[in-house]
């Protein structure tokens, strides 16, 4: 980077969009008016010229470099549409190939559901009339703790199973465990040999922490919240499956859902959302640069464990997330509760008012579940962590 | 807009994504790094935010505005996947709405083919298994003319006729007298009096002259040649459309295909593609400030009249579009000739070696059809046309 980071002047904990790192926001903002010294905008850019081809093959690269992507087993697609298109593509794109698979002919869909976004997951998959079977579901206790994978009631005829690594609005993230035992125990249970697949929604905990791929055949993530700005959504799709042909009279797939379109094409079939793959690119570097997974994932664990800290000492905070080994690192949720411990909406109100003053913004909850929520992503410093700890600790010798 | 715009030192003949006014640049680069003096980004601020309600609140009253659009009637849509995607959407919004809209039992869809957008349109509706006609091809003269409606082979059964109003690599662009008629044909003939819908890709010519809005029922654009950066798709639906509830079991229409998803919230079920909208609203700023449709139609007369006399006056140039009123005043197609008036090759890359020189860039034809192309959208300049007439002008003096 050899712009000069503007001052941040604000700490920026918003869910997503959220914060991108300042020298990235310099760089981007450089190539809207000139990208490189070429006299042209980024934005007014050729998607086949060489110029694009290098930027996507550099993110390309340094993603797999970060999340040690296996490329042979692998493609890297970028898509439009969001994680909530991607909803309906994992459904889509694995029961039109089910049967080149080689799957149960009775197979269904097996689908963790921890919060929101896997709720709606389920949904979608409901939606394009394929059989779902909820392997374990947190909404009696209100997404405040997972089960470990021996309590899942699981389908021996699984296509797949669906998990959401980390629940954005309820703040429950899975840990290494669950992840682990979800995959092996898909190998080991189906009679029939088939090996049921395993697909995952890392929307807002990618890049935060070293996964390992090989337990995954799709992972896919918007972009929003690690790894760039909205407006791309990038999927991790197993070769195996692409070198399926799908069966369109089983499952009519449309050619921009079928990840084969993006494989073959380099992701470029149509125009790519350029800007966002750039701004996405210009932050892979940033991470690279700064010491990748290993350094990302020891940031992230000292600012969470500083904010949940702070809230456990506190006498009037209290985090929503029961079980503490799957608090979200990523979204931490909390309440701000009255003298006998009971959640206040008018005290949240009054500390992310009390919090804003003071340049921390984006601490309301998600509309749908109130209370607060502070958003930690890769871009927010260790330094600007420590200000909402002193927010919490000064509002709480306040009350 | 405040900043001052920066010299431009290209001539970006790309198209698409293509040339935007150096006064959106030097915004959209302010904005990356601090919108309107929040302290916060652009790339960064939340979707669900006041701010970027209000971006998209004028951003949907400028184009009603250049539009006269009539909002009781239409909704404006704002959808990632670009027009590739929405080959697939238009299909399958009227087709699960076919029977609620009350179209004949056995209906077809019409289509017009007039270069390769059209073709993919026709084979996006194919895959999607519904009965596609074509009313007419100009396959066969290889898309060098548009036959009138009078000889279109139209389906007294059609669901909808679909045109391109501007095929961007063949150079084709429909006529306001071919539009009406197709329009107002489709009022008379069927016997059922249900009345058959109009649908247009105007990706690559919206917002470059009037248009009679109220003709269509459906309306889409990619952004990224008029409007703005890649990224983002603008969609007219006709409300009375969107108020059919789609029929399921005949046609599944996932959540984010549908434009009622769209519609009800405001274009903002999941994260939008925040940043290609907010440079879009600054073109459509742009826009309006400087006069509207009524200005750039006629600047856009203007540049293309001077380009294509340049193209028949000289010995060794030559337009591709026979049909003089078809020819698109976005996309110029020609080739460079030889003394005996024969398209070559090696003297079309000379030209484009040539002009690059000269700092007019983006001359290369498409690859599926080689040759050369202008594209002249609303940001390149009566200037910078000329500077393109000079180019053909001199080399064909050179020659």
């Amino acid at each position: 980077m050899t712009s000069t980071p503007q001052p941040r002047a604000v700490v920026n904990l918003n869910a997503g969009p959220s914060a991108l790192p300042p020298a990235v926001l310099a760089k981007a903002a450089q190539a809207v008016v000139d990208l490189d010294n070429s006299g042209l905008s980024i934005l007014c850019i050729s998607h086949r010229s060489p110029a694009f081809d290098a930027i996507v093959a550099q993110a390309n690269a340094n993603l797999a470099h970060l999340l040690s992507i296996p490329t042979s087993d692998f493609s890297i697609l970028w898509i439009q549409g969001g994680a909530s298109t991607q909803f309906h593509a994992v459904v889509a794109n694995l029961a039109a190939r089910a049967r080149g698979l080689g799957a149960p002919q009775d197979w269904v869909a097996d689908y963790l559901v921890t919060g929101t976004w896997s709720e709606k997951a389920v949904e979608a998959a409901n939606a394009a009339g394929i059989k779902t079977n909820v392997v374990w579901t947190g909404k009696p206790n209100k997404y405040t703790s997972v089960a470990p994978v021996s309590q899942w009631q699981r389908s021996p005829n699984r296509l797949y199973t669906y998990v959401c690594t980390n629940e954005t609005i309820h703040g429950v993230e899975l840990n290494d465990a669950i992840l682990r035992d979800a995959a092996t125990a898909a190998t080991t249970e189906d009679p029939s040999h088939f090996r049921p697949l395993l697909v995952a929604d890392m929307s807002s905990n990618i890049l935060s922490r070293p996964v390992d791929i090989n337990l995954y055949d799709i992972i896919f993530a918007g972009a929003q919240k690690n790894m760039g700005p909205a407006g791309v959504t990038i999927a991790l799709v197993r070769n195996s499956l692409l070198a399926v042909q799908p069966d369109q009279a089983q499952f009519p797939l449309p050619l921009m859902i079928d990840y084969a379109t993006y494989a073959k094409s380099n992701s470029m079939y149509n125009t790519p959302p350029v800007y966002a793959m750039y701004v996405t690119g210009l932050v892979l570097d940033w991470l690279k640069e700064h010491g990748g997974i290993a350094w990302i994932h020891d940031q992230n664990q000292v600012k969470a464990d500083a904010v949940y800290k702070a809230l456990e000492e506190a006498k009037h905070f209290t985090p929503v997330v029961a079980q503490a080994d799957v608090r979200s690192r990523m979204n931490v949720v909390f309440q701000v509760v009255d003298d006998e411990g009971k959640p206040q909406e008018a005290l949240n109100k009054k500390f992310t008012q009390f919090a804003e003053k003071r340049g921390v913004v984006g601490l309301p909850g998600h509309r749908s579940v109130g209370g607060c929520r502070a958003s930690l992503y890769n871009a927010v410093t260790v330094e600007e962590a420590q200000v909402l700890v002193e927010c919490i600790r000064e509002f709480d010798r306040l009350l």
